[in-house]
């Protein structure tokens, strides 16, 4: 079940680093594409950060609309998040998406005008802040997280569910290299070290 | 053993999303923290991402010297990195560091002036590239990747080494919250899905 995340533990989300699916959409077109360069940015307003290169057709939605979503998938959409990843919006025909392409299915944005991904497992919403230096230089996106959901299976009272037994297909994931992922692992807690000395 | 990482391998250091350690050093005084929030940013030249907030003590080091280095932490350096994620270096007497305080062995970056947490399994030494508003607006700082570093046990020839006979104490680790990490887990091959159409 799809549940709304309280602002100030949307960077949660992406804390623990999983690579994400950027989408968004304008003027009757949307896209959606893989991005293992993203992070949290601040805690409330939470803000994120995420690289989104030039030669993607979704960075001219993302500046048109000025919104995108961040989409965590989980490793039951690895093929999902490759397939996204490995091709362009641009090279399909203008009646046609990738999410058609790929057999995916969304879901409206809950605040802002964007796609949002069937069977991930956290989702945000952003609002970009307008950034032209970054976005020109670094291709580096700047966005204002106003709207956040999880799964419950997976991520519940702000916090995820690090319980050994919840299903590996639902597990997050992160991007290796040449198809490769590592699935997010074993939880453990640590005591912090006391210092050695005052 | 520690290698050399050729600088357009770089970005795969970080690429998995996990947490890193920031230290820096100037005029004699060096510190070291915890960070979750880096990211890539760039091929070739490397670039990387990280919020370094302005409470820290380590981000005057990084302001006044222009250079920082991310270390990357395995699991066997968790209570460590709870340990310099908790505390700051402005808490210490003149004459000690967190290095000190926690019993952290360093060594010295091989082309800028940054201390290196022994033990972890990567680093990236990184000369800031002088952004001030990112800096003053977002906690926001960006490295150019000048020189980068791996343990050859768990990572070579360019790659993340996969192979889950790998000592779990190497693994890299993934900040939640609370004291609570994931360690990085299993690593799978993904074929693309097919397009379902054109």
């Amino acid at each position: 079940m799809r549940r709304v995340v309280e602002l100030p533990r949307a960077y949660r989300l992406l804390n623990h680093g999983p690579t994400v699916l950027v989408s968004a959409a304008h003027a009757g077109r949307r896209n959606i594409m893989a991005a293992s360069w993203s992070m949290a940015l601040d805690f409330a307003p939470p803000k994120v950060a995420v690289v989104i290169d030039k030669s993607t057709y979704t960075r001219g939605l993302v500046e048109a609309s000025g919104s995108f979503a961040l989409n965590v998938p989980c490793r039951a959409q690895a093929a999902a998040t490759l397939a996204v990843g490995g091709s362009s919006g641009r090279d399909l025909p203008a009646d046609e998406d990738k999410f058609a392409a790929f057999g995916l299915q969304s879901f409206a944005g809950s605040v802002l005008d964007v796609p949002l991904l069937e069977g991930c497992v956290a989702w945000l919403e952003c609002r970009v802040l307008d950034e032209p230096h970054n976005q020109q230089r670094y291709d580096l996106f700047i966005g204002e997280v106003v709207a956040a959901w999880a799964d419950t299976r997976v991520f519940a009272d702000g916090r995820w569910i690090t319980d050994p037994a919840l299903d590996p297909a639902l597990r997050t994931i992160h991007y290796v290299a040449g198809g490769q992922f590592f699935a997010t692992g074993e939880a453990f807690d640590t005591q912090a070290a006391p210092p050695l000395r005052g």
